[in-house]
């Protein structure tokens, strides 16, 4: 297989990087913890050399990379694309930069939207996932994590609008910084005592600040056990995600809601959107890798030229 | 005037005390930074008698407390006391320790109360803040804090149901611990980004963890200047618990709400009950210990017996 484009999916939390062939398949692929938020004094060319120049060096690939490398905290801040957009779009919108004078890294735009609640929303690498993930028209994609997205995807994956939740972000400061994580013991799994919270959750989506506080009711009045708590509370936050995105949006059950993410993740979301009444089906792994290949192809990357 | 009892005020952060005299006047108060969580090794006895030994050797006054102090976390549990609950179930529902064989500590119950959202809620302190307030019968009281109560009093001070709010702890963990305190700049105010912030939250109460959001976004877009952004957050977290107030209870507005607590926060409620077009007024400074003198009389606790 003859090498393309460098596809490097940077995050706050981790750098996944991986050489993909002309025809769009994975000649080799390396990860590293050098997340956006690991990166000191900018360092973020070293980062890069650190996971692959020797493919630069050899093949003289060009990168197309997405995710929080682009944002404000990033290497360079590349401008939201709004939406709808498409990957032809993003492919146009690219923010590019030159490694050494050898090859070019091509960031994949950010997308922001008008949401319903009168505010803008961002995403930053989900639209690449959601590319990558190459569903039919009219779906809704789910997006777990510390900032979950669902969004609309229209003709030819367009993205016409999606919105943001903080479901993982609050549960690990409610958990690590908070009182409720005061009650809880760790490390365990509790499929039923989730179910419990999902149910709150999705029955109270009006009364969120006040229904995480049965995570701790729950415990002091022994009716959860100190184990079950953290599933809990994860099932009250998805359940009033779920909750949420039903209410605001036009969810109308036709076509299943494609869950694209982590394993463990998507088994909650798929548990919580059963509980509403809602069917789910995970999106094909690599979605994105595929994503870059996709943005790549529509950009007209199609070999690499060694130098 | 002749002292009666000591009223002792336990919470979290912070331990008052107030010699009160026969007339439910005070003789004298004083204030520690030793609340429940700073207290080591479980030395409640070494903080209690740092505060006010002198007053328990002088006059052998009996102590009447409330708060955490009464927790699993503090120096003994008292037993919830369920609602519909009056300051005369109170006295009867006392958790009594003997202070060096000399006087009696009366610790007076939390209340307990099965809420709307299939889940107890509990309160600890406020109830003895809501008895001192003396308020009209029917009166809604709202406690805002680290977690805020809205609790509802009927005839005799009866508090008759109860929901809590996590509102005050969740503006500290985001702003401390999370994401959408990167952007901030702290230590100004600015109750215009407020108001728009509670005019945001209080439009979108089913859309809880999706609006938080909005705090991030409205300042990568330059809608909120950095150091709007702390009070735009209040602002948010307010309006979604004034609204689920609303949403989860009766506020027929008839009888102006009371607000109970520090006089920053109550003003803070203040302008979005008003936004919320809903009339309130601000209780009587005092509460806590009014509340310890009603509910001592209730107990018979007239006089200190000098040993």
């Amino acid at each position: 297989m003859n090498p393309s484009f460098v596809s490097l999916d940077w995050g706050t939390s981790s750098l996944r990087a991986t050489l993909v062939s002309t025809e769009g398949g994975i000649i080799e692929a390396r990860s590293a913890a050098g997340g956006v938020m690991s990166v000191k004094d900018r360092q973020f060319e070293a980062s890069l050399n650190a996971i692959c120049r020797d493919w630069i060096d050899q093949f003289g690939c060009p990168i197309v990379a997405s995710g929080m490398i682009g944002s404000r905290q990033g290497w360079v801040e590349a401008p939201y694309l709004d939406c709808p957009a498409t990957p032809a779009a993003a492919a146009g919108a690219f923010t590019t930069l030159s490694i050494s004078n050898k090859v070019d890294m091509h960031i994949i735009p950010g997308l922001r939207c008008g949401s319903g609640a009168s505010m803008y929303d961002v995403m930053r690498g989900e639209e690449t996932q959601i590319w990558g993930a190459d569903v039919e028209p009219d779906t809704l994609c789910v997006l777990p994590g510390t900032h979950s997205k669902w969004a609309f995807v229209g003709e030819q994956s367009r993205i016409t609008r999606f919105a943001t939740y903080m479901t993982g972000e609050l549960y690990g400061l409610l958990t690590r910084h908070g009182i409720l994580g005061r009650l809880m013991e760790f490390g365990g799994s509790d499929s039923e005592a989730f179910a419990r919270g999902a149910t709150l959750g999705l029955n109270h989506s009006s009364q969120a600040t006040h229904v995480l506080f049965a995570a701790r009711t729950a415990g002091l009045m022994g009716e959860e056990q100190p184990a079950a708590l953290p599933d809990y509370l994860s099932g009250i936050l998805i359940g009033l995600e779920v909750a949420s995105a039903m209410a605001g949006e036009t969810v109308n059950g036709k076509q299943p809601i494609v869950l694209i993410g982590d394993d463990d993740l998507c088994a909650r979301y798929e548990a919580a959107l059963q509980l509403a009444g809602l069917q789910s089906v995970r999106a094909r792994d690599g979605a994105t890798v595929q994503g870059h290949v996709r943005v790549a192809r529509e950009a007209g990357i199609v070999v690499c030229e060694p130098v």
